[in-house]
């Protein structure tokens, strides 16, 4: 049974009311999971970000209420009491709700204060992973995030604290070591001081970067740039779009790009593979 | 047109040829993507990791042919050079080739060596990333691997060095962060060495580790412990299940472990959640 438009938070108790936080993955609705899809099409209500692409939320059933709960890295948001509330309410009366976000749930997703609303509130929840942005990126651009030799750390970290400042608590030995892959996501306000950093503590002015906008969307942009070059670069790029930059020495065999004959930005490459 | 069983290297040559690294998620077959679903079963045939499940080999049509080429981080392997040769082979024959990997195969996946072969030889070829064990694991487990704030750094890592050793270009400060998530992949011949390290370098003996063997698998154990009794934890394990360590104080809050009122090995843990 599907929830009536009317009813924005539940109205009659139910028993068998349930959430599961969702992975909607970076954008290309084929990268959701089996799993995602089931808890999709069988829920009664979603909650989703603003960065879930519309092709994913186009794969529920018509009928299936949406609601907006706005989050977002760059601009005012939902508060995430109010979307934790909301979350709650629904599922308490009865719903199957799914709160579907951006990537992985696990990852920058806030999940831990979504977790820990439910778990307060004794409702019935399950988490499923999704495809982070970072993976989506490499995977169109063939970027490995390891190397058997000389790149046996992959990490993620946020371009931005609650502030909207670099964090201030990085290990920034960890990050500026040349071996590693690094992803940053929503880096865009603070990139110039993250890159200046990094150069400061001694990784190359040429150590490769890779910016991609809009990840495995049609829309998607990639810039490669060093990370000397990467805030200019940037800075020329419309701000709205969702962006994730990989720093590493294997952002530098990124192959479509290279292929497409372009060093700088790209819409819409085209692959060649037929499967 | 399926690849006949009596064809081991492609008889007659084709057009459109092409190959795929794909990511098989972390063994629950409901954590392949959907673009990955769709690779199977438009594949003529498929090279698979022993780690990847049946469950997931067998979303792929019966006709479809199947060659295991045994790669494996305990066990002797096929020779890396021999399945980049095949792979190409097939996909030059004119088949469309699926090289199935566990997990994502731009993590820890040898993808650089399998993409530099395709590229070489003028094969046309995609990436499908794939849910990372870290991923699958944290999903089960409900636990973030970042957290707003005192954790906005998630890093992998591999256990062992080509040589079975643990890494020796290791970034220490890095993995020693107490504000890290690290998710340890293939650790278990060297973790008494890893654990050993990081309360050297300065993280809490009493450190929350969490590590799991099988992950999202029907024969899934899960075993809570600290940095100090970890590899006491581990050596009473088999030694032939896929593993996974979860380093950092996300670990401590491992919701259906604790849940179920269990703090040392779980099997074959139920979940509540209806959807």
């Amino acid at each position: 049974m599907k929830l009536p438009p009317e009813t924005s938070l539940g109205l009659r108790r139910r028993k068998g009311g349930a959430a599961a936080l969702v992975g909607a993955g970076p954008g290309d609705p084929e990268l959701l999971t089996l799993k995602a899809l089931k808890a999709l099409q069988a829920a009664d209500v979603i909650l989703y970000d603003n960065l879930v692409s519309a092709e994913v939320l186009a794969l529920a059933p018509v009928e299936t209420k949406r609601i907006r709960v706005g989050k977002s890295g760059y601009a005012p948001s939902c508060r995430q009491e109010d979307i934790n509330q909301l979350m709650v309410a629904l599922a308490a009366s009865g719903w199957q709700v799914v709160r579907l976000k951006s990537g992985d749930p696990l990852i920058f997703g806030r999940a831990e204060e979504e977790i820990a609303a439910l778990e307060t509130a004794g409702i019935a929840y399950e988490v499923i992973p999704g495809i982070s942005a970072a993976q989506g990126a490499a995977a169109r651009l063939k970027v490995p995030l390891t190397r058997r030799r000389g790149a046996r750390r992959f990490q993620v970290i946020t371009g931005h604290a609650a502030n909207g400042a670099l964090p201030d608590d990085f290990d920034w030995a960890g990050l500026a070591d040349a071996n590693a892959m690094t992803a940053v996501y929503m880096p865009k306000g603070t990139i110039r001081a993250l890159c200046c950093e990094l150069i400061a503590r001694g990784l190359a002015p040429g150590h490769p970067t890779i910016a991609v906008f809009d990840a495995t969307r049609a829309s998607e942009i990639v810039v490669t740039a060093t990370l000397a070059t990467l805030p200019e670069r940037l800075a020329d790029e419309p701000r709205s779009a969702p962006c994730i930059v990989l720093i590493g020495a294997a952002a530098g065999a990124a192959r479509s790009v290279l292929r497409s004959g372009c060093t700088d930005a790209l819409s819409g490459i085209a692959f060649a593979a037929g499967i």
